[in-house]
């Protein structure tokens, strides 16, 4: 079994790094806190330029091996897992020697929702001695704060929306799916299942382009929330300047996402893209009473 | 107020044909039985080569007038919603001065989801002296039967993911969205709301071509059932050979939906298709423990 080279959880911090910007704002704000970052950024996945700045080792998927031995000679004890990732046909994958050794484990934890899959991982990842932190474990300056970014704030009819897209998303976070709803005027337009939040407001804008939307533009709110008992280490939702731009593509009036739960990759740009898109983004606490 | 010119329940049926083949399906059974139908294909959705058999008025959107004359003068009380349906933007529609004194109803049945639109709409229908009656009330052999259409059978973890989106679509049923999921191997791909199950399937098979579905081809389970509680005169859910085409190109292994609460268009029609595409289509109880 690995021993890590440091036990004292102050070593160099891993980061296995899905797609997004999200990892490079985690790996910019560790190293601004004097914590040194290694990436692994996952082939396939990860933006290959943004990753250059720091020490980096590519990581092909189910290679655990290449993992290990990098992690093992860097140093590396903690491990966060953040970024966007894409569920490969298991077909697809060519599986090294450990990986092969883990696989029972980890295909338990494939025939599961996403959760059950991480999980999975998770566990493996510590019976060799790594131990996996949350983000805003190791950068706190990445949760959404309460309140809104931006100068707009949600309207009367926008907080009605924001509440039943929360109720649905509390319905729906037994069934370990997507974590985000678009409702508008008291409709419910989306649910986010294996399509990703992207593809989901893709839809809208498409739905709303062909006259299959009776709210008018300007209406609606994208809603993202962890699921109800998620392992908040890895899987947080997150938001970008990117999100806001197609929420802003799709017509609606806003985001709304749980305050202390939710990851923004670049706070300022998140504010600044609402400003000019003219849409609200707002970091609300689950109980819409105390808003 | 209008006077329906029979009151018996036994005149020409009156048949307010949304988009597929449903509607055709359903006034060829009940001229079968011997009684008139008058159809009202709505103008964008239905098909206007398929209603050019009946006796028609094409129906523009937000016209009520329109149906209230013809109606009265073709003698129907007996009234009939089905097909597809697209909620239009209302700022799209042209009004006439009926349509304008119901429109404070209307209004309000528009701001909930498509339960409440329709039952809004049903009831101004009822207070001019038509009735709503069920599709299957007039065509009762238009409704899906219990167990396989086509020689192939869901597998034990077919029943499994079928139970899961039923489990699903139960605690989703209170949001009045869709009424379909597709679940395959334990995990949930996507959830029906505005976008309809067609789009819904088109984008499992498009996430299958990018790889993005871990399950192989040939697993994963359409189901689709009525909201609870809903109101059983209209939007029942309904399949055709189309529906299996889809289902098929979005590499299932097959269908389900509720016996006696589904509406199938051709069913002869769709256990060919089945048989062709090799995917199962099954009527099933809402209890699975009784299949």
């Amino acid at each position: 079994m690995l021993q890590p080279a440091n036990a004292d959880g102050c070593g160099p911090l891993a980061i296995i790094a899905g797609g997004g910007s999200v990892p490079i704002a985690i790996a910019e704000a560790v190293t601004q806190r004097g914590r040194r970052v290694v990436m692994f950024p996952v082939r396939g996945w990860a933006d290959p330029t943004a990753v250059e700045k720091f020490a980096h080792y590519w990581l092909p998927l189910a290679q655990a091996g290449v993992f290990r031995r990098h992690a093992r000679a860097e140093g590396c004890r903690d491990v966060v897992f953040v970024g966007t990732a894409l569920r490969p046909p298991l077909r697809s994958l060519r599986i090294d020697w450990l990986t092969l050794r883990l696989l029972p484990r980890v295909l338990h934890a494939y025939r599961g929702g996403d959760d059950h899959l991480l999980s999975g991982i998770a566990r493996v990842f510590e019976d060799y001695g790594f131990r996996i932190v949350a983000p805003h474990e190791v950068a706190p300056e990445i949760l959404m704060p309460t309140g809104p970014v931006g100068s707009l704030s949600p309207s009367e009819r926008d907080r009605a929306d924001i509440a039943l897209a929360l109720a649905l998303l509390e319905a729906t976070g037994p069934f370990d799916m997507g974590q985000a709803a678009v409702v508008a005027a008291n409709h419910v337009l989306a649910v986010e299942a294996a399509e990703g939040t992207d593809a989901m407001l893709a839809r809208i804008a498409e739905l709303r382009a062909r006259g299959r939307i009776a709210a008018p533009s300007g209406t609606g709110v994208l809603v993202k929330a962890p699921k109800p008992g998620q392992d908040r280490r890895f899987d947080l939702p997150a938001i970008g300047p990117r999100t806001v731009e197609e929420a802003a593509q799709a017509g609606l009036a806003g985001i709304a996402v749980i305050a202390g739960d939710t990851i923004v990759a670049e706070l300022a740009a998140v504010a600044m893209a609402a400003d000019r898109a003219k849409i609200f983004v707002v970091g609300i606490n689950g109980d819409l009473s105390r808003q």
